[in-house]
């Protein structure tokens, strides 16, 4: 009899669910459709149904427990899901005792965010590590800070806004009140944005940036550099305070990986004495992530096993 | 027979010791001169003999460890003084075993910043949680991390380098490499440097800059203004990174609270969607450490006990 846990990793429109052995192997897998436009009980209904069948293809086989990343804050203690931009159909409801009454089994609930960073060390890119912090570049940016190898929530789970923070004082308004946030100057977002400030194209997405600075477009590659400044400056704060092993950076942006990289690692070294101090001992990593997609359905898997203290 | 302590809080010319009970009672204290200019083996002789004279001093009683603060990067599992810029003859220098050798007792290293932020932890400020961060204010800016109850130390011992963040791109130039550290606009030092920059005198301290400002000079209190902008900015990257429910100052410049909080929490309500969403629910506390220069020999002193797990 194998153990194994289920790991669902729900988006704004789609989730995805996985049976997942304690070793780390994929047994199963199931996606659907999250049916948000349903309220809070389709929502509910849809997992639920999944985690089901997942279960029931397994018959003998133990089941672990369930793990859910959720987009948005929970209060851990509660398994309250506190805010859901995209899913505000969840906004104040305490998710975990509503999946464990369905499911009669333990649920764990974690952000989505800081699944993925969990998953990447436990089957990714983190693998040999114990501390890590995991930047989610897309249209915004997040990201999850994996200490002693458990996720860093903070008192109110609000930890790892690692988007969030001044890069420039006087930089690019954000909708969190800031200006100058890490995100508005690195998203895919700001890529867009900064493309249409230099006049490179009408409604070019930063895929067409991308292809535009791969053309040897001087505007379109100047763009990738400012995104690569930005990360580093952000990237060389994280290093000063956390003097991790390990920085990795996930999502769609990673394809101009070799685009933003040079200027990223340039102002890394030139504002982070640590990451300079460590290069003659035992270098600082700053890599991608392995994982993709997937990251935040191991982590989700993890997290049961992770509460057994069998998963180490 | 009680059990008791000592912590030692090593600085550039001096020394102070102390016999600290498990409770957080002061039971006995010396201080001396480290003896520098004699180099390691002096330093080493100054602070065995005060160790030993409080141990003999307690006769009865039953000594759970040494713990030394020392200003300077260490290699914990080593116990090794990589490099101390106030005392450069502890440079690469296995100091814990060199104590151990002489005291044939146990003896426990660590930084001296991390070592206030654990004193404040045990017996100040932070009583009452698990998670905190210190900031430490003087003619340059420290501080340390608590998570959990114990000191974040980063692969390297390197962690918590909290004063040299970017806080403003292109800001004053560092000593450390980077432009627009935090303590190169917030520390002594840069409030000296500021009152330079707008001719409020010649040969200005910041004591003698905090006393015009008090008597009313403008320009004297926009320097603390700016100091108090700088905080803030640095201050609402750690709450956005941190979510925790604690963050603390010290040193001598806090005497000049009144006059750079106001701007400081101003820029952290501005810059921190995590410090304006835990207002309604439970508020983020930045506040002085309670402990003074107190804060490390406590912290030291608590190393011992956190080494048996019976202090915490």
């Amino acid at each position: 009899m194998a153990l194994f846990s289920i790991g669902v990793d729900l988006g704004g429109t789609n989730f995805r669910a996985a049976a997942i052995g304690q070793d780390g192997t994929l047994l199963d897998k199931i996606s659907g459709s999250t049916n948000s436009a349903g309220g809070r009980e389709a929502i509910v209904d849809s997992l639920v149904n999944a985690v089901v069948a997942l279960r029931d293809r397994r018959t003998g086989d133990q089941l672990a427990g369930t793990g859910i990343a959720v987009p948005g804050f929970i209060v851990i203690e509660e398994g309250r899901v506190l805010v859901s931009p995209n899913l505000p159909a969840l906004d104040n409801f305490r998710a975990r005792d509503a999946f464990q009454d369905r499911l009669k089994a333990p649920v764990i609930l974690e952000n989505d965010a800081n699944a993925a960073a969990l998953g990447e060390k436990w089957m990714g890119a983190g693998r040999d590590v114990n501390d890590l912090i995991l930047l989610t570049l897309g249209t915004g940016i997040g990201g999850g800070i994996i200490c002693d190898g458990k996720v860093v929530h903070g008192y109110l789970g609000m930890a790892a806004e690692l988007g969030h923070i001044t890069v420039d004082l006087n930089g690019t308004p954000c909708g969190c009140g800031n200006t100058g946030c890490l995100e508005k100057h690195a998203s895919a977002t700001a890529v867009a944005t900064m493309a249409r400030h230099l006049s490179l194209g009408d409604n070019l997405t930063s895929e067409d940036v991308y292809k535009l600075a791969t053309r040897g477009n001087a505007g379109a590659k100047r763009v990738f550099e400012c995104r690569g400044q930005a990360l580093g400056i952000g990237l060389a704060t994280y290093i000063q305070v956390f003097n991790f092993p390990l920085y990795l950076l996930s999502g769609g942006p990673l394809a101009a990986w070799d685009l933003f990289s040079p200027a990223m690692f340039r102002e890394i070294e030139r504002r982070s004495f640590n990451y300079r101090a460590c290069q003659g001992i035992k270098p600082t990593r700053v890599e991608k992530a392995l994982l993709g997609g997937d990251a935040g359905l191991f982590g989700a898997a993890y997290l049961p096993f992770q509460a057994m203290g069998s998963g180490a």
